[in-house]
């Protein structure tokens, strides 16, 4: 017998209507089961909170099975390993994984990822070094095919994919302007991340801004927001640009979302007079090459090239509340829940 | 001195407010004049009556230039060379180019095409063998990057470039349903143009029907309408597809076209979760290529495989309420004006 753990649980106990609140999840506390061959006993440290999980609370078809009434919330999560009977875990051994919104978890060894602690902080493994990592350096540069000396434009661009997405096109000698909600974000984009220019959507006028800072057009817009803004994007494209629809954050919430009280960009036909694509991705279907984005992400970030920021909030049984941080803008940088002890 | 004509002409005499009037153009009649050197003189015969004429007439930035309030109404066109001083043309030499809404014209030779009436009648060089057919066939193929046993499905359907695009999908071995308005066009598509299915907008419902013919998806969906059946289709695609954007012909005569109350897509985060792409495309940016489609077109005609039909209707001065046909789906076929003597 090993030792035994209380692990505590976000479960969903009901579908949201708009956002989420604390009464949509239940609470539960259970004995952690003991590890099986090959399995690894968990303590969670920190967990993802990510703009994804909204979608993934509805039901209906996506790009990924709903999470099921009372099952344990799906989120990314980093933590520390307790006993293993998989050979490649200690005791001690970092690692990441899809724990889910939960104190502890026994995990398959094969679906475990171990993290080097000594190229960045845990938490940084599920930002830059983990999911919206991956999601930046694909969505940018396949999906988005960018090219030197583009003109980039991102929104939600103090957040975790868009902080990224930006400095990356930097990296690659483009134009890049990003939109965030207030002065501070902007500041930080143009100040600390090295943008062109930043665009303040509570108080610019999106579409005169745009204009303004993409005389020539945009030739990639990385949308993570939708409504408006990507109407305002569309209306400014150059010839053969590119629409990388990464989410759609100002619409997760509408009540009975992905239906018929969606935002629907009305400009799309400036992608026939522009010859212009706007597409789709889903980051799972690049995990075969995560091993390149993650070893050139972590070599730009041990050399101080590509900065990230982790809003970090204390305390596992803040989760609801926390979660939405996201939805009214007031993360700053990837958002991580510190579970505590 | 060469021989006098009188040329009659539909200018653009102000710019219409949603469906076009007689009142929006002025019938004039001039001389014809002269042939310079390297000119060629032209009876016009057959005049292409397309969808995106109606985008030309209005003002603002578009994939091309307006036409001017004044100016002859642009338009592709066929016909018979009078008089040339241009060493490639003899009088009696069947000719294509941009003639415009005119019943003659003098053109630079550099910017006519001979065509060869053994092969095809003249008007058919205004369809399947000009621009309808070169749209066909680049945006299927090229856009939207067509794959053997792809399931197809295509918008106006039995229209100058949607009869087309399923034919040239069917001979690639494509599943193919057709959308088009009532009975008769849409035994057309099954039983002349060999589709797999087709689905009448006009009686059945469009979502319902495309999940019936579509079962498992749609690959390729090319749009030729806009609106609510381009939201039907994107409701139904299957992963990776790519949705081409031809044309929204049920949105150019919006009052305030390309603004406020164009029909807005609300199903396209369906992109995301489908890893799918929506792009544009405008058939002049293939110039370069026409050789090889009309290679391959006039071949598929030639041996019968290739179907094509034309509506031809007579009388120059119908011109203004012909054109509506297109509008109202009263067309079967390309649309040309025949020009009469």
């Amino acid at each position: 017998m090993s030792e035994s753990y209380s692990n505590r649980q976000f479960r969903l106990a009901r579908r949201p209507d708009g956002l989420p609140k604390r009464d949509d999840f239940e609470l539960t506390t259970e004995a952690l089961a003991e590890a099986a061959d090959g399995e690894v006993r968990i303590k969670v440290d920190y967990i993802s909170l990510d703009p994804a999980m909204r979608g993934w609370m509805n039901e209906g078809k996506s790009y990924i099975k709903p999470v099921g009434i009372d099952e344990v919330m799906r989120a990314g999560a980093a933590g520390t390993v307790l006993d293993s009977r998989h050979d490649d875990f200690q005791p001690g051994d970092k690692v990441a994984g899809n724990f889910g919104v939960q104190t502890h978890a026994v995990f398959p060894g094969k679906q475990l990822r171990k993290v080097d602690t000594s190229i960045a902080q845990l938490p940084t493994y599920l930002g830059a070094l983990g999911m919206p990592g991956m999601t930046a350096y694909f969505g940018l540069l396949d999906v988005g095919a960018l090219a030197d000396g583009d003109t980039v434009l991102v929104s939600a661009a103090s957040g975790a994919v868009g902080a990224l997405v930006g400095q990356i096109a930097k990296k690659k000698g483009c134009h890049v302007v990003g939109i965030a909600g207030g002065a501070e974000k902007c500041a930080y984009l143009t100040d600390e991340l090295g943008f062109d220019a930043a665009i303040d959507y509570k108080s610019d006028h999106v579409g005169k801004a745009i204009r303004e800072h993409c005389p020539d057009g945009i030739d990639v817009y990385f949308d993570n927001v939708g409504g408006e803004i990507l109407d305002a994007a569309l209306a400014n494209l150059r010839l053969n640009a590119r629409v990388v629809i990464c989410g759609a954050i100002s619409q997760y919430n509408v009540s009975g979302a992905m239906g018929e009280s969606m935002y629907a960009p009305k400009n799309y036909m400036s992608l026939l007079v522009n010859r212009a694509r706007m597409q789709g991705f889903v980051v799972f279907d690049f995990t075969q090459r995560y091993g390149e984005a993650a070893k050139q992400m972590a070599e730009w970030i041990a050399s101080g090239d590509l900065k990230h920021r982790e809003d970090i909030v204390e305390g596992f049984d803040s989760f609801p509340e926390t979660l939405l941080k996201l939805f009214s803008g007031e993360n700053f940088g990837k958002l991580v829940l510190a579970v505590g002890d």
